[in-house]
């Protein structure tokens, strides 16, 4: 991509600048939070904030970038000398996707060793599928980024699998009050995760140049709210339910 | 090193602004963590977060001269007229080595007389293998590095007894459910620390140029999430559980 309109560049970068200031605001949210709801649960608010905290980072890091990488020539936005940094995606998905599947284990409150053995797994899973992904999105060919997101979409349909499948005990002994708001997670996360690899198709489909971009960048950040922002107000909510839940149980005890 | 390659140049910069991001998301959780622990173990998360705040803070540096050290030329990576400084690791690890060993101290509960003694000899030792190590990775001959490098073993060694067989008797009076992740933050301690004396003389063994840096710069950077991001969150594991054992033996007595 050597040109970008002014409608498209302007476009990306407020949808960088939008996000920025909607992941600072939830992970304020998330930490205030932390002190309502019960202490079983506190540790889920921290790492919900943490997501959003680091996505926060990056997509500061990722508006600046964008800013660097063109500028404005005879009325018309030209790439720089400076490349854009899109693996500040990457490396924020590295670090964020392991840690949304523990924001969900983690406020299901299973037994300890499930806790530990589902967390492990399950953010392997997804380090893994980053991992896969990422020589995908660099290469120069379609082929390339079919091999890739081919290979990458077998640690993202095991984690499916782990959703619905494994966990599905667990979601059964939710308090009641709690169950659909569980249920809606993940339903939250295998959606908004199965946007991420159609908008990375798009690039090898033919999709070339500023519209492709465009399409790319608008979309991940969409994605990358729903997945990040709205996902953690989800956990919220069940943390606050199940804190009352476990009260009211603690009553009648 | 003159010049390198884009990708090893991004590889390079990518992995110090993901490890700032990891730093920094860890000190939070850390210090968040430290209302979920017993007042015993709140110094030990304390220390925990205030170890990867300071590596927080020097990667973010070591990123910003990183970027600083290289120019864009016709294509290619160029060094600038800035020397990159990697001197901020060693300073780093002045501050941070001996604090992990304090951590570790810290968390295991011994009495104050023990806590002192082992929290200064172990501190001490530690600053000495890092003061020994650094003119051994900034000599320019490999004999330089060889000199300083097995120098700077010689407190290793002494640090790694003083973990396994001075220890010993403390990690067998840890409460039972504490005492296989007490077992486990030693082994990561020495496994972890082990791998800096291999990327070091990595450099002795006629390892040269680009290839050489990228190698001892992504080395160096996962070894110190692993030894300071990886080795808190077992303190942090360790902290919790040791407060519900106290408060059980509370219960019960």
């Amino acid at each position: 991509m050597e040109t970008i309109t002014i409608g498209q560049y302007d476009l990306i970068y407020n949808a960088f600048s939008f996000t920025f200031a909607t992941m600072a605001a939830a992970t304020l949210f998330f930490w205030f939070g932390r002190s309502q709801v019960a202490d079983a649960y506190k540790t889920a608010m921290t790492v919900t904030g943490l997501v959003t905290a680091i996505a926060a980072y990056h997509y500061f890091r990722i508006s600046e970038s964008w800013a660097d990488a063109f500028v404005l020539s005879n009325g018309t936005v030209v790439a720089s000398e400076i490349a854009f940094n899109d693996a500040y995606r990457y490396v924020d998905w590295f670090l964020t996707v392991p840690l949304l599947l523990v924001e969900l284990i983690l406020v299901m409150g299973l037994s300890r060793q499930e806790t530990t053995s589902k967390a492990i797994r399950l953010g392997l899973l997804a380090a893994l599928m980053v991992g896969l992904g990422y020589p995908g999105e660099i290469a120069d060919a379609a082929s390339g980024r079919w091999l890739w997101g081919i290979l990458a979409m077998i640690p993202f349909l095991w984690i499916v699998y782990e959703l619905f499948v494994g966990l599905s005990r667990s979601v059964d002994q939710q308090p009641e009050s709690a169950r659909g708001l569980v249920k809606a997670a993940i339903w939250v996360t295998v959606l908004s995760w199965a946007f991420y690899p159609v908008v990375f198709f798009a690039g090898a489909i033919g999709l070339e140049g500023s519209t492709a971009t465009t399409v790319v960048q608008v979309g991940y950040t969409i994605a990358d709210i729903i997945a990040k922002a709205a996902f953690g107000v989800l956990i919220f909510m069940i943390a606050v339910r199940k804190s009352e839940a476990d009260m009211g149980r603690a009553r009648t005890a």
